[in-house]
């Protein structure tokens, strides 16, 4: 069986989805839209779903669990939400089939309307906080610090496997603050959460920033969020986090009392990823022989391949093989000894290189002799002979070494993918060859904002939280600036 | 804050409500049917979700994800299935939303009606073995071991917090094999690790069984299930593992070729257990003062409550008490301490009770001066005073016995519970009065399973698996019968 990808030249989209499909990370379903997590992806998922959640936890928050429908009229409780989230969802308008009389299979049951039309959760603002009405009274209540993981469902036009699906899989934090201040240090403080997450552990370096009025999440005083960049050198927003004020406090009427018995709204902040992630590790990190994982989320970090003629010493082999496996087992080392008779070597060997796996150790009947093993490394595709004896305590070293050289990598491809620009020549060339984030000014309108997107599908990622005042002239229309702010092409 | 709930004798059903509520497990939503699960609820569930995941990696299952959404078409494909299932559904008819051209806010967008109607999975066979036709070939690809957690919903019209929701969470494993034997050892092998949690994690003592034809799964040629009593005499089934023999894959037409090409149907099992069983627990275990939860997934195990008047020595106290609840941590005990001054100590008593944790630690002046401290089992309630001296290394051993306490406990009053019955007066009487499972024979027929339930309300709760051979008469109709079953009114 022979699994050719697109390279990343030839098409760089058709290369993602020949990863997402032939890496078995997903899968195309029935339903339009919607797709189906594989083994082998949902493990990567579980994994990095794990890390995020300790770190949650480790923030003072606790999971709880909201039902999956909301009323239509929430919707409309909040202005802006509305705008944002009401047009392309699942509205559940009935609870009842029935045999068609005339014979043609299931129906909709008329009689089984329903009075108020249900809609799939796309977000759980609406729900939640009509729940935190019935659980805030005091500030003795206060912060409420609560976290979902959950699937969610946004009727997308396109889509497209990760980036882009009609239902997704996510978590959403939605917590509750006396005070502005405090809910403002929550954002960002879950915004460092998600950077730290995303560097240290999918080896992906980030642009933490604050969206313009335009970019925000629909409902949100300030949206802050998280870009990464890809390797087609597109930028993809990979979390965000949102300051939310008392926006959904007054659209459903939730009060605290504080020490005086006087009454406050509460203020309120959201955040979420979702596995959107998955797409951009992918895209980030693979190469045109298949995907290239991180070894703390990779669902296998070493697979161990034996390679033999026929039945001899095959045993002795296996043997070794086994020893080593459970010898890197019992030092924490999530590894797989392969001895599936029905593929040949070179099979596994380009079945592990597609799914990323970080390290492959092969063991032949000549190793066998001088007991050694040869040890490839996915990401650099180095390939040594090593001694075997010992092997075992020096793997996880070598995996924070290949955790960090993909960081590397992927760090000195964004910096040298950051261009300051100053006219829209050069703003506009760019973007059509190099790509990457563009620094240049801009007058601060929505209109421009949106004129420059018209012309060239770029948008303003963020402003990072690390600029630093600097007088210049708008890209577009030369009107004047006080800060430069990133611009590119985004998933 | 006082929370009186109802005793067990005055109104169980009431008790059970309030223990739900108070015990904030979880909370009614805006949402008809469908319920919160409060933080203590979900960190209840997340033990019981964890140790359940582990114990079906360590059978060999993968977890994967399929889309909420099947289409309608889908259901009809199993005719027993779609006789199930297709009747309380939730039925998603379009895709978008618009502002309503009268002013009358948001209303379904009649332009956006789907071509064929999605139904939000009430379990997901149908979309799974769609799926698997892709996925299975060979005798290579088989056997396929897969389990999803997931949200389901079926429109139930009478509804109670954990045991019946329109929507709930819950696992659902789907397996392919090459064999009947293969596919009925797997049905068999996971309704013993649904035994083997319930009885060792829940202290929860079940009878394995096997359910008759008109209690079976819809689509199942046998339905195997654990059986568990509560207090008020009702039982209630905690899981079910089905055999789905070849009617899924005619179905869904996915045959694979062995070993000589030749094709054949793919046999299959199906298995679930749900946040029902978060009901089971409270029901079987907890008294009047509130949960009692079994040490092994309490998210709780142990609170320590500290005792003063004034400020005098709290320091100290407070700091004896920060020690011990470091050691117990250190220990993996999961423990808290409680130093929050807005409550005092009586009402954290209440409240500890309440919630079910199995220890309290309370340490005051006195015990400050003798170097003790008061322990409190939840289960039996005996207090006892203990030197703070090498406490932390007594307590997860005290843990084991109260697990093995609550089981006993329970197994006693299950195996009371179950009585031999012989004549349809004691029949009807012991229904009426003590409960329970009775043991009695019965002529093999569904017409006669269903007069005794239109009777007297109690079912066939299953054939059990170490039943044995026994000539008898039909406790309803005399008949002759070959073995005993266990009937029983149920949630």
């Amino acid at each position: 069986m022979s699994k050719e990808i697109t390279s990343r030249e030839q098409d760089y989209s058709q290369w993602y989805n020949d990863l997402v499909i032939k890496g078995s990370l997903a899968d195309y379903s029935a339903v339009r839209g919607c797709m189906v997590i594989k083994p082998y992806g949902f493990a990567l998922w579980e994994n990095m779903r794990d890390q995020l959640d300790r770190m949650f936890k480790d923030t003072g928050h606790q999971n709880a669990y909201f039902p999956l429908f909301i009323p239509k009229s929430f919707l409309s409780k909040e202005a802006a939400h509305v705008e944002g989230f009401a047009k392309e969802c699942a509205v559940v308008t009935h609870y009842r089939l029935k045999a068609d009389p005339g014979g043609a299979g299931l129906v909709v049951d008329p009689e089984a309307k329903l009075e108020e039309e249900l809609i799939v959760r796309p977000t759980s603002e609406t729900i939640i906080w009509n729940t935190y009405k019935t659980w805030i009274q005091s500030y003795r209540d206060l912060p409420l610090l609560i976290n979902q993981w959950a699937n969610v469902v946004r009727w997308e036009m396109r889509t497209r496997l990760f980036l882009r699906t009609a239902e997704f899989l996510w978590q959403e934090g939605h917590t509750a603050h006396a005070t502005s201040e405090e809910a403002i240090a929550e954002t960002r403080q879950m915004l460092g959460v998600y950077a730290e997450f995303v560097e240290n552990y999918m080896a992906l370096p980030v642009v933490r920033g604050v969206k313009t009025e335009s970019e925000r999440f629909a409902g949100a005083v300030d949206t802050y969020c998280i870009e990464a960049l890809m390797q087609d050198g597109k930028a993809l927003q990979a979390g965000t986090s949102h300051f939310l004020g008392q926006n959904f406090a007054k659209a459903f009427d939730v009060k605290f009392s504080d020490k005086d018995n006087k009454l406050h709204y509460v203020w309120a902040t959201s955040w979420g990823v979702s596995t959107r992630l998955v797409g951009a590790l992918v895209m980030a990190h693979s190469d045109d022989d298949g995907l290239v994982l991180p070894p703390r989320i990779a669902p296998l970090q070493v697979v161990i391949v034996p390679i033999y003629k026929g039945q001899e010493k095959k045993d002795i082999l296996d043997d070794q093989c086994r020893q080593l496996a459970a010898q890197l087992k019992a030092a924490g080392v999530r590894v797989k000894f392969d001895d599936n008779d029905n593929n040949r070597p070179g099979w596994k060997f380009a079945e592990y290189e597609m799914k990323g796996v970080p390290i492959r150790i092969a063991m032949g009947l000549r190793d066998l002799e001088n007991g050694t093993v040869e040890l490839a490394r996915r990401d650099t595709k180095e390939k040594s002979s090593l001694p075997l004896e010992g092997l075992a305590g020096k793997v996880p070293a070598l995996l924070d070494t290949i955790q960090q050289a993909m960081f590397d990598k992927a760090l000195a491809y964004r910096d040298t993918h950051i261009t300051k620009v100053d006219t829209w020549a050069e703003f506009e060339a760019l973007l059509d060859g190099k790509g990457g984030f563009l620094s240049a000014h801009w007058d601060g309108t929505a209109a421009t904002e949106e004129a420059i997107k018209d012309k060239t599908k770029a948008t303003i990622r963020c402003i990072p939280l690390d600029s630093v005042p600097e007088e210049g002239a708008c890209i577009l229309t030369g009107k004047p600036s006080s800060r430069r702010v990133l611009f590119a092409r985004a998933y």
